[in-house]
């Protein structure tokens, strides 16, 4: 880690030292970079890394705030330091518990009685891979000539940046120019105000690199994080509880949200519907004393954890940028940007999840960020096409989508122009181990008319994830209802049930699966 | 399995023994059905029911020829009992012992030092799935009122089918007329005309009911079929080695082919190249002497195992069809149909697996019988589009294709004017168990020209089926390169490497994956 926190100064120095003949503009800089990046994040380097692709100068600020509990880490943001890295391999290893238990039922000589998983090793084990994609990230920087400052940048003027190259000793001020500034320093997760939330609480931020077993767990919160983290924690062993204020995946389609809240139910997750937290204690066994209210009832109840984890949603971190000083405009907590990712102040661009009402979601904030820098600097007019993008939670059967939910469509289109293909089925693979298919289950969300354009996909089951990316694709081209019937399934895969939808909603028919292969 | 195979006396009475009002034709019938079915496979199946949905009245002939070993077997044809489903969960199997390892890499307390699966456990559970699914096939038909003889059928001529209810009794012998005859009675692996083939050595019919432990097996043949069955051997512990006439997987892409070997030599597979068997004779010790010769080098050689298995090709079950009778043409041992599946009789047709030409895959021949069904009973005029049909081959890293090889691509197109993106990659799961990510490996083979329709599709990695359907429902749809780099991805998983190809091989440019998530 020290070496990733060591200031480049000979690069910084070198770069700051002179005017350099600018490859992009073709003359003497009147600035000392092309682009500043604020962020090291996938929006922020993705952006970087395409700018230097095309011959600007670029450089990159990226800091850590330590969380409440002190969690630190390196460079590459949320993703993969406390995002969708640390989850997957926590999720994979939930997983590999459960592959246990089918491995006795195929008949492996396995002694499945007693499992458990080792929280510390698998802890570590996360945390090695993360250090090992820092140091790749580091040293991609390194060679695409990427300069980079592990600091944070803040604002003086809408093209001037400021920061401390140490951290703390802010006798050392020091400032750079750039001709652009794209903001892409993320967000992180919030803390609700009740007594106790900080110091007692922790996040999706110290989850990953937790020393001791969460153990019984309460998750604030049922939005897609609370939700993976519950699973996860379930898949381990622990014994989690979500509390959730209103309904589970806000956002998400409902049939399928509340599906896969009934999955997790069924899998031994607990629920505390319309509840908000009041307070957290520690008590004197060490213990967690949180009390709450259920909004419906309005009865107070409270309940004792080992660990209480808020996933109540993230805020953009747009506090320390003095964005004022640029006159950059914000809306709540976010930057508001246009179809070209352009803040108000025309050079000054943000990308990622810090942007205002778009998916905070790392492929989207590599796409955009790289795009951006191709139109900044290679001339390029492609903009960032922010339409039915895929995406997955990460429950032990997971959820995919891409497209539109069925109350969208409905509320576009109006009910008699949409038709809904539904079906429920049976992976192969779960019959020897006999899990439960009660919650594999598919959609397609269509237009009535014509060829029935489909403007949405929605699946529960294994690998979710890796199912509809094609489709994503799919439904980029153009997919309808027609041609996915057309399309001849890949037997046995769960994937093909897409190709044999064929019992609409409005039927009224069962839409539970009688024959396999014929 | 009894039940299955009483002949449902009652129902053949029934419709024998009076002349009953068509439903399809408005009419008194000519005919004592609408349609025969000959074989009770994924096809024939399709098609009688859909038949029957369209109001038909539909008989279907099934029966199963016992292997040289004894292996029998019930309704539902090739993919239920000895195709793809006990193979997939063969695989699975295979699959789960790898999971056990890579349990213990993340931290599961499993002892997984002297892993080894139950075979005689696996193979029960493997065959009481396939029992289940012959039982619901059954119920299914008589559900739908297809009516089943169990027994084969065979042409007196054209419109007049012959059969003993009781296979064996041939003094019962009957027979019954059909306006239309569909053939489905698919195909039977090959034997090798060599001595001790039939007597000592079993095929894919045998293997998922084989009550012995394989033990070091020889597999002959390296179609998919040789290939998946050695593989999932290895996965279970046993050491299979292939003996390979030419070169493996003909007819796929010859870059995915090789890497998949190489996956599967790296895994610990045997391969034997350009060499074929000469006899099998068993040793006083019970095992088999198997004695081959090289064909390149012209040297002979022989080896000893406990199990021979052929995978040196299917052929199709013309012979007790007493085609000649009917005037049915075939070419080798298949039927010739025309695009709408009919044969040179017009009211005779086929499907699946006996047709000459077409794919040998279950979804194929499921949604082929279905269409011909409401072709012949509903006034459709839709027929099979066998364009573009996507495969997997389930070795321990799968391999998915749709659309064309690179070859064929480049045979049709001309070498100038095809584009092919590739890249290797690295699936986040398998950094933890240090999994070999050499073989992990996808590449598009598109025009060059415009925005690049995508010919084919090819990926070697996890779950390669479920990653491939989406995408065949997206080149059915007119998937681009510029569209498919347009897709946002679904991150972390495997299919999304496809949204990130970049690098064409024109390029020259190395296509080995640096950052993650930037």
């Amino acid at each position: 880690m020290s070496l990733l926190k060591v200031l480049r100064a000979t690069d910084l120095i070198r770069s700051h030292s002179a005017l350099r003949w600018c490859r992009h503009t073709g003359s003497f800089p009147r600035y000392d970079y092309d682009l500043v990046v604020l962020g090291g994040g996938s929006a922020g380097l993705a952006c970087a890394k395409e700018a230097v692709d095309c011959g600007a100068r670029v450089l990159c600020f990226d800091y850590v705030k330590p969380t409440p509990v002190g969690t630190k880490w390196g460079i590459g943001g949320t993703c993969v330091n406390v995002g969708c890295i640390p989850k997957k391999l926590m999720h994979q290893a939930s997983l590999l518990g459960e592959a246990v238990h089918e491995a006795v039922a195929y008949g492996w000589n396995v002694d499945d009685r007693n499992l458990r998983p080792d929280w510390r090793k698998l802890v570590r084990s996360v945390q090695n891979h993360i250090k090992s994609v820092n140091w790749v990230t580091r040293v991609d920087l390194r060679d695409k000539k990427v300069e980079y400052v592990n600091s944070m940048g803040a604002f003086v003027d809408s093209h001037t940046i400021m920061y401390y190259p140490k951290p703390g000793q802010e006798g050392d001020r020091r400032q750079v120019t750039a001709k652009y500034v794209v903001v892409a320093v993320g967000g992180r997760p919030r803390y609700p105000d009740i007594p106790g939330a900080m110091e007692l609480g922790i996040t999706s931020d110290d989850i990953f690199s937790y020393e001791r077993e969460p153990g019984r767990t309460l998750v604030v919160g049922a939005g897609y994080v609370g939700l993976e983290c519950a699973c996860f924690l379930k898949g381990l062993g622990y014994d989690p509880t979500v509390m959730v204020r209103s309904i589970v995946l806000r956002g998400f389609d409902r049939q399928m949200s509340e599906l896969l809240a009934a999955m997790m139910s069924e899998r031994g997750v607990s629920f505390l519907n319309t509840t908000v937290p009041s307070s957290v204690e520690r008590q004197s066994d060490g213990r967690l004393l949180v009390r709450y209210l259920n909004t419906t009832t309005q009865t107070v109840g409270s309940d004792v954890f080992d660990t209480v984890l808020w996933a109540i949603g993230r805020r953009g971190l747009i506090d320390d940028l003095n964005l004022g000083a640029a006159g950059v405009k914000t809306l709540n907590d976010k930057i508001v940007v246009d179809a070209s990712e352009a803040t108000n102040v025309p050079h000054i661009f943000a990308v990622g999840d810090i942007i205002h009402g778009r998916p905070e979601l790392t492929p989207v904030a590599i796409l955009s960020g790289r795009l951006l820098a191709r139109r900044l600097f290679a001339g390029s007019t492609q903009r960032m096409d922010y339409a039915d993008v895929a995406t997955t939670v990460f429950t032990p059967l997971e959820y995919s989508c891409v497209g539109m939910s069925e109350e969208s469509a409905i509320e576009l289109h109006g009910a008699d122009n949409i038709e809904v293909f539904h079906g429920y089925y049976k992976p192969t693979e779960f019959f020897i181990p006999q899990k439960s298919v009660r919650h594999c289950y598919l959609k397609a969300v269509a237009e009535m008319a014509g060829d029935q354009r489909i403007l949405g996909l929605h699946y529960i089951g294994p690998v979710a994830g890796e199912v509809i990316q094609g489709f994503a694709a799919a439904l980029k081209s153009g997919l309808t209802v027609k041609t996915l019937l057309n399309t001849v399934g890949i037997h046995p895969t769960t994937a093909e049930e897409f190709t044999r939808l064929s019992i609409t909603k409005r039927s009224g028919r069962d839409p539970t699966p009688a024959s396999c292969c014929s």
